[in-house]
């Protein structure tokens, strides 16, 4: 009697991720996972993000925590439609919390989605969302050795955003030092040195996400 | 037929950390568990407690990482003893890793051990290692509001440190926002507000630690 081998089954959280970049590409709707320490400036770069791109593009966001809806609610101020999700002490969104989200969402009214993860720099890593692109946020606060010590998500990111760089004069930190290891890790990885905070370095960002619309749409 | 009933079952990971306690608590050595984001300033903090408690005390470290020996290296260069545990992936130590840690430390030569714990938010608050007091800390430039999300782990320590603080002036940060969470969700931690560059505040932190030690020892 013959075997039956099946090859590179997907995890259920892959199959549902997978069924989540569909829905969202049958839309034309490109979906960015936001992934960083807690306070490195996930939601202000978004914040920021919208400001730069609202008179353009329509934004929508799910914001994922484990508790609380602080940021959900700081993005609503703005008129934005943002979806929370609290995980309740899980450190990290899976793809069917992400497509618990999507079904409360007109996805035909959006461009561009963010789904900013939990705050941290390892979990999220291990679950795909759905997302076209993952983009790490790093703070010059959290010192320039964050590659070196948390590699799996600077190494599976498209994109990787230095976050806080007005505050560089105050501190003992290296952009070059974090370029080095991540060039060795991912060299493909597109790189941004910005201030959410005085907007220095967005123009670049807004120019990076202005080609990715394009490219997918 | 009589029914066995067991009351209060400890996890595996529960009854390890009681017995790392018990051999610590044999060799009268008083552990640390540091808990913070990454790049709050763990190493910098269990760095500056030595420079002003080494005279007084002998101190070892235990150092928790994903991958890398750069914090483990960083303690060495100063004499202490060190060993470094790379969880390999994971999001935060178990007390089976420390017991392995603690045989290879001369525990009668030590009075105060700090366990470095990966930085995370989340995942270490559900796994005692044996310590006698968990720290939190947390960074001016993570913002104020993360006892608000991340709730768990700022419930259960008795003590938090708010690190950075000679960022201050450069930031929208105020700390009483932050200790009025705190103050309802734990209201007997201990909260020291210091930074480990300019070592303002750190007397009132060694002072907790010389009397944790004397309560203890």
């Amino acid at each position: 009697m013959k075997v039956t081998v099946l090859k590179n089954i997907l995890s259920a959280n892959e199959q549902m991720a997978q069924k989540n970049k569909q829905l969202l590409d049958s839309h034309g709707v490109i979906a960015l996972n936001i992934m960083a320490s807690p306070g490195a400036g996930k939601t202000s770069l978004i914040l920021k993000t919208i400001a730069g791109l609202k008179d353009e593009i329509k934004i929508a966001v799910i914001e994922g925590d484990i508790a609380a809806t602080i940021d959900a609610d700081r993005i609503s101020d703005e008129g934005i439609a943002v979806i929370q999700i609290n995980t309740g002490g899980g450190c990290h969104l899976d793809a069917n919390m992400v497509a618990n989200a999507l079904q409360n969402l007109k996805l035909e009214e959006i461009d561009l989605l963010f789904i900013e993860n939990v705050g941290n720099l390892v979990c999220p890593a291990a679950y795909k969302l759905g997302e076209h692109k993952r983009v790490v946020m790093t703070s010059t606060p959290e010192g320039d050795d964050k590659p070196q010590k948390y590699p799996v998500m600077f190494t599976e990111a498209e994109a990787i955003v230095i976050n806080k760089i007005d505050l560089l004069p105050l501190l003992d930190y290296d952009p070059n030092a974090l370029k080095r290891t991540v060039s060795g890790l991912n060299p493909d990885a597109a790189i941004f040195e910005l201030s959410s905070t005085t907007g220095q370095g967005f123009e670049r960002w807004l120019d990076w996400l202005r080609a990715e619309l394009k490219a997918q749409g």
